[in-house]
This record gives structure tokens, sequence and C-alpha cells, in this order.
């Protein structure tokens, strides 16, 4: 829920971000820019636009909502709220959101919200920013806080599936490439006789700590194998 | 690291979210816009686009970093990456930066990270959004990660420091084992002509995934190029 808000890009890009989110129902509270819903800034949140309610008070504008958080940057106005961390907040709000409408307030880019406002919020949820720049974007803070509120809910990424094989290589393939690395290594001079000894050990660890999968294994073994084929035919 | 970003609003937007959460090292690859220091949208972080540093290649942007993480909504495009959601990211790039330098690449609002960028990347991860809408803002972006980046940093135990053998091989170390071993791979025939062009691509992407240690890539660098002086004193 936007509170004053001055600028309209700020309206469209706050509305980008809770559709990228999934947080669907956008309320303004006496927006200064009737125009707000032409916003360039709305890339593909056209129908989010289209049906933000626009309403005259914040007290009508939370009426249906069991839960009324303000947001703030804390200045030197004393609070008188209960204040808690986007990271806390968003626990407590999401288990709230399983059986109610969670209005989330945002004040004007100058001001924020005033002490009016707040009178309606049950308590107020600050995003941790460095104590020397706390002034955030107001579209930013929104989508920091529906990207915060979305947590969990999308631990299965659909439409993510890696092309490669991520299985990682057996033990047979890299005592494979283990040899062949040894033998190149003999035959450039790279191995000192008194090193020989214990160079394959050194090197299997090296090759563990590799954490090579199974495809990329293979493509090692056909570089070394090759360039071992070289060293041996001068 | 905003590669090829072509509105200045938009990195003046995303250096206001990285200074908000402390991330203060800006680094741009080919910007449209020269302009963009002077980006009214960057609320109190001028000091930090002061400090922001152009590069005209991802591969000299990263030199110095251990880890490179590459962002994507997902098109149609195939990967041949591992894919994290950022909660996930979150905490394996958190660790990381206890011992190294990560750089986190966004492409540009039009295109994303091409094929070459990402073959720079050791992982890709994505900010899980509702299917119907991946399309966000990249300074929204920018702020959910390191937002998310943030998350916990107040309890971080200071002190608790990794030891330095597990710290991990830089870019640069790394690029010089691929320009090694490909040399050695042409040497010996492993390479047809006809793929030597996106070998450089490929062998990257492997080495990456091979996750080297600072320590163990110093030592595989050292035996390559003592197989590479072999090979070339036939």
């Amino acid at each position: 829920m936007l509170v004053r808000t001055r600028n309209p890009l700020n309206i469209g890009a706050a509305a980008r971000a809770m559709s990228n989110f999934g947080a669907l129902d956008l309320r303004l509270v006496t927006p200064y820019e009737k125009a707000f819903r032409e916003a360039v800034s709305a890339v593909g949140a056209a129908a989010l636009l289209d049906n933000a309610q626009e309403f005259d008070s914040v007290q009508e504008a939370v009426r249906d909502c069991s839960l009324v958080v303000g947001t703030t940057a804390i200045g030197n106005r004393e609070l008188q709220h209960e204040l808690l961390s986007l990271e806390t907040a968003g626990k407590k709000i999401r288990r709230k959101l399983a059986n109610g409408r969670v209005a989330i307030l945002f004040g004007s880019e100058k001001t924020g919200l005033s002490n009016r406002d707040l009178s309606h919020c049950h308590w107020l949820l600050r995003i941790s920013t460095r104590v020397e720049h706390r002034s955030m974007n107001l579209a930013q803070s929104v989508a920091i806080v529906v990207y915060e509120l979305s947590r969990g809910s999308r631990n299965a990424m659909p439409g993510a599936k890696n092309t490669l094989s991520s299985a990682a290589a057996d033990m047979a393939t890299l005592d494979r490439i283990n040899e062949a690395l040894r033998e190149a290594l003999n035959l450039s001079g790279y191995l000192h006789r008194r090193s020989v000894a214990n160079a394959e050990e050194k090197l299997r660890r090296m090759l563990l700590r590799f954490d090579l999968r199974a495809a990329d294994a293979e493509v090692l073994l056909g570089m070394l194998r090759k360039i071992l084929w070289k060293l041996k035919s001068e």
C-alpha cells in the first residue's frame, strides 16, 4: 500500500516488483499524480496497475486487513511501535497471510509515513541498511519486502534444469586421470626422481579437491591422453 | 558488476542500493552512456559512483575475483551452468566473501548476459519470481541481491577467517591455466582447427567447475608449463 506517493514512476516500478513476486493487490492512498496507471516503469504489470484501488485515507484502505505493518527507515522520530527487522517481520507476516489479509504501508518518498498513518499499524518493519546510508529508493524497498515475503514459497525452481549432468566422476576415472597426468609429468621432467614416490597420492588429493563431474573427467582424461601421445611420439 | 547497461538511471539506482547495503565496489563493463556518474537516481551514492571502475571486458573486470556469479532470469537459453536460487547462492557467496572477492554480474536490460559473459562465471543465480512475470527491473534485482547478501551480517563472527590454503584461485591465474592448456592441446593436436575458436570459453567453463584453490591452481599451472615446455622442445 503506497501512501501519498509523489512520483508515478515509483508507483509503476513498485507495481512491477509486486507483480514479479505475486503480490497482486496494490492500494494507493491519495497519490499526487493521478496518471500513475500509465507509468512506463511498470513493465509487465499493466494488469496489476489496472486493478489498483485508490483510497482517500489509510483507515479506509486497511479496512479488510487483519494485520497492518508500517515501514520506516527510522529518522529522528520517536517510535511508539514495536520495530522488527524485515527478516523477523517476514516470518510473522507469512504466518498471518495463511488466514487473512496483510497490509504493508510505504510512505511518501520525501517524508515517509506520518504519525497518523502509523497509528493504523500493528507494528513496524525496517530493512536493515548501512547506518551511513539509510535512505532507500521507494520501489526498491517494495521489491525487497515482496521478495522477502515470497521467501520459501518457491523452493522448487520450475523450469530450472541443467543440461549438464552433475553426476560426480567415479574413482576409477580419477585413477586413470591420475595415471595419465603422472606419466605426462614424468616425461616432461616435472617430477624429480625422489618425488615420484608420493606424487600419486598428492595428485589424487588434488584431483579430489577439484570435485570433478563425470563428463568433465572424461574430457580431461581425453586431453591428457592426447598430450601424452604427443609427448611419447617425440 | 554491470555489463553493457543501457540506462544511466539504472546504474544510479543500482549504485544507491549497493550503498544502502554496504556493497561499495561497483564495476562497469562497457556502459552505453558514459555520463552515468551524474545519474540523479543515485541519491546518497555519489561516492560509490565516483569510485566505480570501468572495464572493456568482463575478463579484465573479474581478474582479482575468486568467485564470479552470473545472474539470469532464464529465458529459452539452454544453461550450461549450475543454477542456484538467490537464497542458496547467498549462503555460498557469504562464505566465499570471508577470504576473497566475489563478482556478481548483471547483464544489459534488454538481453542480459551473453554466452561469452557467462563463460567467465562459476555458476549462476536466479531470483525466484512468478513464472508469469519474470522480467525484473535491473536496479531492483541488484537491490534484492545485495539485501540478501547482507542478510545476517550483524551476526557474522569477526575473526572467523579461513586458512590461506583454502583460498580460491583468482581469475587471472585461471586465465593463465586456460592459456597454457589451450597451447598444450593445440600442440598435441587435440584441438581441431574448427574447434580452436570456442575452446577458450569451453575450457574456462570447465576450469571454473573445478573450483580450484589458489595453491592447487599454482601447482596445476606449473605442471602445464612444464608439459608445454617439453612439447615445444621437440
